[in-house]
């Protein structure tokens, strides 16, 4: 199965890249190859200065050999070999009304264990009810089709996942994440692979009419400097807690390509408290864990 | 020796921030206190916005109470109680022509064991040579005041310790890094002490030298836009590396006083390499461990 997949990782690169290139309608990627000395290689395709994404990252890789000694401690300590492929997108907007969106989808076997994992979430810099609910909605409906467990339990363990501890926020309003999903008698590999590629078909769809609804909306100053202030977050929660960056750095990834989803530039303010009442102070408010975003609320 | 030690960091704040703004002429801190629900607490000192110093931080604090897990685990299985008081500055200028400064000084005891730990380390975002050998020399002329084998066991392990393994680049040109010295027959406590507070006296006047011959330079948008990609790798250091905000930041320390150390603006662009011949390339060449600054180079 290990063509199949990363076949089809490598082509949801391509359609990705395709549809984001129509919508932003004047920023196109660039592509770096890169080869894993021990096995293996990438596509790194970085959009900048688009009309609408401001950087961004659709990365493709596939690598293989013998199991490292930090996988075989991690997953599997009698694995003599390993493969693993997947997708991973970062996109920052130039603005602040427009969210920043992270997919990542990849597929491990180590040894005789195999699995997948992956997620989608939304920051937005500023939170749009609407926008919530629509985003939710499309993981929801998605996911339903699959089974109508995987939606609750999927977005709590987003909303698990992407916080961040030393500001007791949430990165964004969250999505779906799961890890390790293996085939069982009742939910076969194949049908996990079925709803690996139903949630990565769902991407661009939902994030170009994200970026259509939002991009000509005017802003001013202040408000970009709030979106340099929660693109610092961004750049915390993936230095300090996300573990694709943490396993990419600590096993002697390509740094450029692990480090994509930093933004264009970030923020830093000693103390800084958005003025009660302010729509900074109401998005603050609503980073929080557990909330039903399809309601209304 | 607790409440001198302490009161010895207290008084070195209040020095230090009155030399800083008498350098910048315009800046002046701001003072925050807080306390430690366990027992304690600390003074976060910040200067914003002034004629030199952008963002700058001067932290004192002192915490105690019945050691926790964390402590234990790390340090002494057998602990009860533990006592911390230390001094920690960063200091970020406006101008690319000024280097940023970092000074960390801390007296832990943990149970029976007790040990001062700390460094200095300087990171221009261009690397002027006789600035350089001004600092070293400085600090190797303090450290041979108590033992020639300082400087260069000191140095050594600032360079390994002031590195980013996934840039292979040191963070800036080093100096200093000591941590666990314990009082030995030799050597004792107050000894070290001794050399603390002499380390910690060598501040000032090093850093405020470079704030007076540099800070009137002329600089370009280009050079401001490298100062700010520097200033990502910072960032990078700090969030991924640095034991101090890891440790600040797994046992719930505060985290704005923690995360004081990060610059106001930060940038990051894909694969960025300067032009060959540059001032830049000149200054990426030279970060690297294990380069004698006193030497005439």
């Amino acid at each position: 199965m290990q063509k199949e997949i990363a076949g089809w990782f490598r082509q949801l690169q391509n359609k990705i890249c395709l549809e984001l290139e129509k919508a932003d309608s004047k920023g196109r990627f660039s592509e770096d190859n890169w080869e894993r000395p021990g096995g293996g290689g990438g596509k790194t395709r970085i959009l900048r200065n688009g009309n609408i994404i401001e950087k961004g990252g659709v990365n493709f890789s596939e690598v293989f050999g013998p199991a490292t000694d930090f996988l075989r401690k991690q997953f599997n300590e009698s694995a003599e070999s390993f493969f693993a492929s997947g997708i991973s997108i970062v996109l920052h907007p130039k603005s602040p009304a427009v969210p920043i969106i992270h997919m990542n989808t990849r597929y491990l076997e180590i040894g005789n264990k195999s699995w997948f994992g992956g997620g989608i979430d939304l920051t937005p810099h500023y939170i749009d009810k609407d926008d919530a609910r629509f985003f939710h909605a499309a993981l929801k409906n998605m996911c339903d089709e699959f089974n109508p467990e995987f939606y609750p339990l999927f977005k709590n363990q987003a909303d698990d996942y992407f916080f961040i501890p030393h500001r007791n926020e949430t990165r964004g309003i969250g999505g779906i994440f799961y890890d390790q999903l293996q085939g069982t008698d009742s939910f076969s590999k194949d049908e996990i692979f079925r709803f690996v590629r139903a949630t990565g078909e769902l991407f661009a769809p939902v994030y170009t009419d994200l970026m259509a609804k939002n991009s000509e909306k005017i802003f001013t100053e202040n408000e970009k400097k709030w979106q340099r202030l929660r693109r610092g977050r961004y750049v915390e929660f993936n230095l300090v807690y996300d573990k694709g960056t943490k396993f990419g750095l600590e096993t002697n990834g390509r740094t450029e390509s692990i480090l994509m989803s930093l933004p264009p530039q970030a923020d830093w303010e000693y103390d800084y408290k958005p003025e009660p009442g302010s729509k900074e102070a109401f998005t603050l408010s609503l980073l929080k864990k557990g909330i039903d975003w399809i309601k209304k609320i």
